[in-house]
């Protein structure tokens, strides 16, 4: 029965994209001739290498909000043009990918939105998708297309400096449009992250968002706090928690160095996303408070072993 | 003030231990002519492939639950002798370190009690340290000399093929005597662990068991809880979960798919660490949960910047 089940679901993710976007990795010459990058932190400056290296675009202009940022890049050769003037930027840009913290996308477009060239494509790299749309959409002028997108890709690390060019290949590169999204852009849109070295996905925003939720926000949500939880323990054990943080708690304070800006703004415009999983985590840690506190040591088994399990799928999936 | 508080604050664990191992660790020669394995899962076939490798005992002698187990390390010829009798095993032996789950000590000290050598050194390798005092302590022979530790290394791969003799190597060992512990018993079991490769610290069981609450067991316990309300969710999202992993999830995976018996019986034994430890973790989760509801973007990036600064303090002291 569970089999059948199984075998009926259509996945909710389109192949269709993947496999185009395969076939046209393997044409060579630039897809855009000019790309506009707004900001220019890891997956900005990212993309600018790759973008060069794999000669996808034929030129890049870079526009960012601080000045120090905008030399930092300029230092590092990796685009034809960097400054903080937005409206330059994208001027005569085919390309712009709004690489900013989400929670600055309504203020950018309202920024760029003049200057935009008729039958721009636009784009972000954006971990949540929904808030995304609501944001830019509507400042969208006539005869533009908006490609949201999702490079699930990063380290701990922030700035230009931090980036590079096969900061994308292996992994995924998930692309949301919507209804109205103009078919063409989105075959190039997707074309580009391809031949970035990434999985490309179609799927819509919602269902993005609720995927996410659970796989990248709650984790870092999670470690996060405990991190934080730890550091506001007595000064006698604290120090001894940097010292001793060998035993897992290093893991977290990996993820939980992660760009406050980037993931405040996440949070922020995941909300119903997160809080619905962040809901059913706390449900599940006082299941397992409860089994603890009354010896139920059964219960625990069960839970360890089933998450085992997961692991094993993941590795079978090569995920891991 | 603070930096006077801080200056006059003396380290719980003591340093002399490792100062005076690793001068002892220079000198060649076994450290004991025949040492006893009770288990020899992932830790215990690590330590007897260090132990061998490194010459730091004549003769290992392995005592295992499971046939099975005993057939594979057998062939793996990582000890003199694998076989599934205790007493045979400890008969002869002038350290005996238990690898069994925590959970499993209170009846292995009552098995093997009869037979142990006069003199003889017990040890163990467990993630809680009162517990252990608790369980073996009162069956301790006369004239036998207890001497807890723990070595702070793992990987989530279990059983007697998981082991290597790198495994200790730059990793912490906490060894935890009681006031009555014999220091010359102290001072080689010490020897031993630098002798893996180790650092050695000594500390009460009980802050031991304050410190791995935070670092080790509460990491652990979330990473399982997380894990397992991932797989609870709708099927649709489920599928998607293990493809889309690579967002912080997979992190967590690796850490929940450590040995649940072992975990099982860690959480039952330092119950009141690990209570507390959630506890303050549950009153932290609820605050961020608030700030996410109602849009305190401030609160959340405080943390966020705060949490940042704990991976730049691991890695000054060169954990991470």
């Amino acid at each position: 029965m569970a089999k059948k089940k199984a075998a009926k679901k259509k996945p909710a993710a389109k192949k269709v994209v993947k496999k185009a976007t395969k076939k046209a990795a393997k044409k060579a010459g630039p897809i855009f001739p000019v790309m506009a990058l707004i900001g220019i932190g890891l997956i900005g400056s990212s993309i600018a290498r790759v973008a060069r290296q794999e000669k996808l675009v034929g030129r890049i202009q870079v526009a960012t909000r601080r000045k120090e940022t905008a030399a930092t890049a300029r230092k590092l050769k990796i685009a034809d043009d960097v400054g903080t003037d937005m409206a330059k930027a994208v001027k005569n840009a085919d390309f712009v990918v709004l690489c900013t913290p989400v929670g600055a996308n309504a203020e950018v477009m309202a920024t760029i939105a003049p200057y935009l060239k008729p039958g721009a494509i636009i784009s972000d790299v954006g971990s949540v998708k929904q808030a995304v749309i609501r944001d830019i959409a509507p400042r969208l002028p006539k005869g533009m297309h908006l490609v949201p997108a999702h490079p699930v890709a990063g380290t701990e690390h922030s700035g230009p400096e931090a980036g590079f060019a096969e900061l994308f290949r292996g992994r995924w590169c998930i692309i949301t449009p919507t209804p109205e999204t103009d078919r063409a852009a989105v075959a190039k849109v997707a074309e580009f992250w391809a031949r970035c070295g990434s999985d490309v996905e179609e799927m819509s925003a919602d269902h993005h968002d609720k995927i996410l939720a659970i796989t990248s926000h709650l984790p870092h949500l999670i470690a996060y706090t405990i991190v934080g939880t730890a550091t506001d323990l007595e000064d006698s054990i604290k120090s001894e928690v940097i010292k001793f943080a060998a035993g897992g708690f290093r893991d977290f304070t990996r993820i939980a160095a992660s760009d406050p800006t980037m993931w405040r703004d996440v949070f922020l415009n995941n909300r119903e996303g997160v809080l619905e999983m962040l809901q059913r985590l706390q449900e599940d840690l006082t299941v397992l408070q409860r089994a603890i506190r009354w010896g139920e040591g059964d219960k625990l088994f069960d839970l360890f072993t089933r998450t085992r399990a997961v692991r094993r799928a993941l590795i079978d999936a090569k995920q891991a």
